[in-house]
């Protein structure tokens, strides 16, 4: 049987940079190992210096991003917690649902997909409900190719309400200033633009986060997520929690490494930049853009097809003859629209080139 | 820097297959791509395969083992239900921690480190509690070497407790039996005896098991982990959940191809041929074995050290000088004892080989 090889211009997983794949062929550590425990360490500091935070404890959960959801959510609150969510696309709605499991009372700010949600309203929401414990907004919105502005919420620096940051697919694409914008708890994936196979979650909490979790009087319902235990393996004292996905952390370690070779400022104007050339393309052949302009992601396009297209049959050519994923809409835009990613290793003018040039093949 | 090369004999993870680290090297796919689908449905397959069950709700649970031992009791416990658990070691000791977070009232069955649950006992508890959601046991004890015998617990199909069993260090190393024993959920690891990195948990569940969460009133505490939504994925309607740890779960079905290949009695009568070899050599250099007799098991061998031996340099020693990584004690034997595995592809005659001529030397 051939082996498939993608160009992978989908929502996520992105193509892994080719250090990734270098470091998914070295041999395995142990979780305890002194070289993995090393390695770990640098993985943690790199992540630190892609969050733009000084927080101590930020490491990468032992799942995929939606595992860093949970874990957020599972650590900051309590049964009976008040939690706001902004609200405009498919994960801000998981958002919803996972405080809901965890007990919480979740107040909802909502907006149409395809804009972006006003801070404004969020901290309005906040002043109705003081007693709030969490303020959660995602910062792009993978279901319709909307940034999420976060940097005003900073002002929630000044209650008692935490502010949670869904970066899964900003991370590594578009700035992300965790202790600027007074981010509290943030969350990440790595199959997006931080150009790693998907199955680790990087999270980081603030100091006053991470006193909350402290003095929280039950522990979380969650053992597997339980920051207090992850972090005392992560930490000094390396308390032995659950075995460590070594292989992926060392291929998380990699790709880290290879976009601060590159500079966070060089990743982000090269996702601005190719991402700028994929709207112009698909908007000249008849794809419309979802997010409304001013809010537009440049890594993660949602554009709704042109008509008479054929979602399946065209996707199906792309994939088959050509080897390029796309996504298919999530949620209300099943069937109406794509979702093209430009992330990590993915993010290249050859990548656009590509899916351009086979677009125009297959719509002409 | 030079690239560390082990020889894995800790507790886990092992060293994968050669065929797994071809795997690992391939292409990365989607996770809804057609190939990466079909890869997925082979692996459940042998899955199946391996746990000797014909279930359809078998499946890799994105995390590692603790995962998939949070994943049964979120899915299977609520709030108030009794769960019996039976505790010799440090991951019976675990289960009643994650059911209790579940809001169980959990009812311990104990026996001593080194000595194996009696399957009566837990019987009994059941009679006493008649009442009980679940019985849930440790198969392979990764903390003391000792295996739990599970097939009498068969029993517990003609009443309405669910049989739970950890086989996180047995699968792929001793015989398995999903179905023969009447086990209703079950979980594992891909890091020991199926010689893949860690990252992935196995599961199974039985009809009465996943119709128990299908009509439970309320779902799951947890999102990530809620097995009617995973199964939607991995099913028949690919409906999305998570982003599949692609890279993973095709390591995995590699390392499930490699054992396949070999057969199931032959892996198992590797582990046994090893594990022999081991356990008589480490009693003639003084270490002593802390499993009873008759309860051994041969993948996983948790041995006291001679008098005068210094755990921590014995230990640097192996790993500096010979690359050999061998696991501290856990719980009550930090300090005083190893655990050795020969587990997947590190169980080899040449594994022990090296380890016994390595210990010679040091211990000379």
């Amino acid at each position: 049987m051939p082996i498939p090889d993608r160009l992978l211009l989908g929502p996520g997983p992105s193509n892994p940079y080719p250090e990734v794949a270098e470091a998914l062929a070295r041999p395995l550590l142990g979780h305890l190992d002194p070289e993995f425990l090393a390695l770990l360490d640098r993985t943690c500091d790199r992540l630190r210096t892609v969050f733009r935070t000084r927080n101590p404890l930020t490491l990468p959960v032992s799942g995929t991003g939606s595992a860093g959801m949970e874990a957020c959510f599972v650590n900051l609150v309590e049964r009976g917690d008040t939690v706001i969510v902004g609200v405009n696309g498919v994960f801000g709605e998981r958002m919803c649902e996972v405080a809901r499991r965890g007990g919480a009372e979740v107040v909802r700010v909502e907006v149409p997909w395809g804009r972006a949600l006003d801070p404004q309203r969020l901290l309005d929401a906040r002043r109705d409900h003081p007693s709030a414990r969490l303020v959660a907004v995602v910062h792009a919105e993978t279901s319709t190719g909307v940034e999420n502005e976060i940097a005003p919420l900073a002002l929630l620096q000044e209650t008692d309400t935490l502010l949670l940051v869904d970066t899964v697919t900003s991370l590594g694409g578009i700035p992300v200033e965790v202790d600027a914008w007074g981010i509290d708890a943030c969350y990440s994936g790595s199959q997006k633009c931080l150009g790693v196979p998907p199955g680790l979650a990087p999270v980081t909490f603030s100091e006053r986060a991470v006193e909350r979790i402290r003095t929280r009087p039950d522990p979380p319902q969650s053992w597997y997520l339980d920051l207090g235990l992850i972090g005392a393996y992560v930490g000094a004292e390396r308390l032995y929690h659950h075995t460590a996905p070594t292989a992926m952390v060392a291929a998380l370690d990699a790709g880290l490494g290879a976009l601060l070779s590159e500079g966070l400022d060089a990743a982000w104007a090269r996702h601005r930049e190719v991402g700028a050339i994929l709207q112009a393309a698909l908007t000249g052949l008849g794809f419309t853009l979802l997010a409304e302009e001013g809010c537009r992601l440049p890594q993660l396009t949602a554009a709704g097809l042109p008509a008479g297209a054929d979602d399946r049959a065209w996707r199906g050519a792309l994939l088959d003859r050509y080897g390029i994923e796309v996504g298919g809409g999530l949620g209300e835009l099943a069937g109406r629209a794509w979702r093209i990613g430009l992330m990590g290793h993915s993010a290249r003018p050859r990548s656009v080139a590509a899916l351009v040039g086979a677009l125009r093949e297959i719509t002409a």
